[in-house]
């Protein structure tokens, strides 16, 4: 078996838990597994390297920010080679430039494009350990890129696709995928198995187990991932093309507050107006996520729609370089939101669902403020403060707890 | 004009003197100058890796403590690019990947190859700054090796030979070379201009303003050096092929207390003996300084050498595993001791220079345990405590004080 596996930074954040990882890693290897992991940075040292970097520079080249933070996970690899070493087991470290790892140069977001697995098959044939950085790549210049949120798990996905894994383990601070985050959701239920599409939509809605873009590798390449723990052996959830056929109605709810919602008014009510607003965002690789178009005032539209509060700044900058481009009156920024979702493949089979989540806030007095949905998915927008209790008095409604 | 400025780790420490250092080049850019920077890793970084890395690993596979190692370069260039922007410079940050330095794979001291300057010199027909990690290569396998003591100066004057640069400017925090270490002699003088050569003997003695493989190679390709402070604009000490006519007897004296000696006993007083101790020495990078060979008990012979503190470890491995090769008898390590020394071009033509020396040390009660001399060196080797009187002793003896 080649086997893939992929740890966060929580999990190697100091030396104890850099030999834990090299040990269950090492078990696999003992047991005749060809053996490829895939590490974050440590702990901290991202933000501590953004902190550093912030304050030589507000606002610092994208282009640095990447060749500064690459750092982090090579540090990682290198200090697993060394304790793998230690316990006497061949190991070696690779870096992107290495595994020639090659993305496009979408600086702190790039897209991986393609990745050379002969160094890494090499290594294996020498029976190693093969260590490889998460997060990071190139791009045709060679310079570094890195893959943004959830890039180590996309990393990993990735290694596993080319390499035709047999599994590829994603190693977290939970146990798996749970009916809701057990910090809001007490007596949420883990489950056992989930299919792609709702990891997908979990994933996008902020369950913060799995990112989307590596859900979305794994469904494409049809690598079956398993979620599990770092610090136990329990099983996880496995995530896969075709879940269990008796399903629940709906398998999970989820909350995310990294959500800041912007209204751009009074917009003149042509045809393609809305397309200039998402296709400005787009070219500067600000993804969008729930729209609302309304009608204003004096026939005009209103546009609101959210986005990451990460990329807030970003996206008020586009909005207002161009509002005259937009016909565009004025805008407001809404930060204090959240989104709050339900995920099921048997809601499409079963009406009622959304009047079900709907009828549970009403009853809570929560006041919903969007509304999004798919065809596994609900997402209502509401203010950041009744987030929590949104979940806990939908996760009730639809008797998912243990 | 095309300018290679080094910065050592002491000139980056913290945000404010990485501004100070921006600062510096810039004004060499303003002034119409191409400015490439090298640079070493920020203060104690490199000490807080090592530490790091021995806690999980007291022996770490030296090919994993360059792939450690390489991170601290490469934060201290993306900083700088990030500070230079925010001054408003276009600059960009190359690691040795992207400037393929290539080198050898000895790791931890690895001997640089080539460079290839196609993408730092575009960089600078886009009217950037190129920042360079110093100190970092990397090998035929693409994976990382470090140079070892004194690497980025090696880098940089590497890449003035290579650019064919017009200066090759090694930044420190003293002025410049003096005919003795400051902190020793309060009344050293600083030296205008020094040839290679001597320079050569001061820095492999210790001198620690520039270290001799980049002095080594400034010689080799003609890059004419200067050495200056970082923290102030006086003028430094060039460093150049033929320095002016009218020459001192001495030029400098320097101690070095990084010096630990080695005496193999008792071995057969035949041919090819003492070529076999060197040899497996040389097998394992350990370079060997000053050798003393005395006739030992029943006709054997002792064989002594100093090798620097850091290597002690390893060459006492090799004289244990080899002592049969060696017909060896048995061997003592000596840690207290020091060399001192006297370099100048203008010995050669004066007689005596040595019985002043050794004069001075004996009317001072110091004892000399070995000599070594070279045309325009001779360097003995003291208890360690006696090191810094000597070096005052042998000043005055010379009259070099200002």
């Amino acid at each position: 078996m080649l086997i893939v596996k992929k740890f966060g930074g929580s999990s190697v954040a100091n030396k104890e838990r850099i030999f834990n990882v090299a040990k269950r890693c090492i078990e696999d290897y003992k047991a005749g597994n060809d053996v490829v992991v895939v590490l974050s940075a440590m702990g901290d040292t991202t933000d501590d390297l953004i902190d550093m970097a912030h304050s030589i520079n507000p606002r610092p080249p994208k282009r640095e920010m990447d060749m500064l933070l690459a750092v982090g996970e090579q540090m990682s690899v290198a200090y697993m080679g060394m304790a793998m070493d230690s316990l006497g087991i061949p190991a070696i470290s690779l870096n992107a430039f290495q595994v020639k790892m090659h993305t496009n140069s979408s600086y702190g977001s790039a897209k991986l494009k393609s990745i050379d697995t002969e160094r890494i098959r090499n290594e294996l044939e020498m029976h190693k350990i093969v260590i490889i950085t998460g997060f990071q790549g190139i791009n045709r210049m060679d310079d570094l890129t890195t893959l943004g949120r959830g890039g180590s798990d996309t990393t990993a996905v990735a290694l596993a696709a080319a390499l035709h894994a047999d599994a590829c383990e994603i190693y977290t601070d939970v146990d798996g995928v749970y009916t809701a985050d057990p910090r809001i959701v007490p007596n949420a239920r883990k489950l056992p198995e989930i299919s792609y599409s709702e990891m997908l939509e979990l994933a996008s809605l902020g369950a913060k187990v799995l990112h989307n873009r590596s859900v979305e590798l794994a469904k494409k390449y049809g690598v079956q991932l398993v979620v599990r723990s770092s610090l136990n052996t329990n099983e996880g959830t496995v995530v896969k093309e075709a879940a269990r056929m008796e399903r629940m109605i709906v398998s999970g709810v989820a909350s995310d507050k990294n959500v800041a919602r912007i209204s751009v008014m009074g917009v003149e009510n042509e045809p393609g107006v809305a397309f200039k607003v998402f296709n400005s965002l787009a070219r500067k690789n600000i993804n969008v996520d729930i729209i609302l178009q309304s009608v204003g005032r004096e026939g005009t539209k209103d546009i609101a729609f959210t986005v990451a509060k990460d990329d807030l700044d970003a996206a008020v900058d586009v909005i207002k370089d161009d509002m005259k481009i937009f016909t565009a009156k004025g805008y407001e920024v809404e930060t204090g939101v959240a989104k709050v979702s339900i995920v099921g493949a048997g809601m499409t089979s079963h009406p009622g669902v959304a009047a079900k989540m709907f009828g549970a806030l009403s009853a809570g007095g929560i006041n919903i403020k969007m509304i999004s949905t798919s065809e596994i998915r609900i997402t209502v927008v509401v203010d950041e403060k009744d987030a929590d209790r949104a979940v806990r008095l939908i996760h009730d409604a639809f008797d998912l707890a243990d």
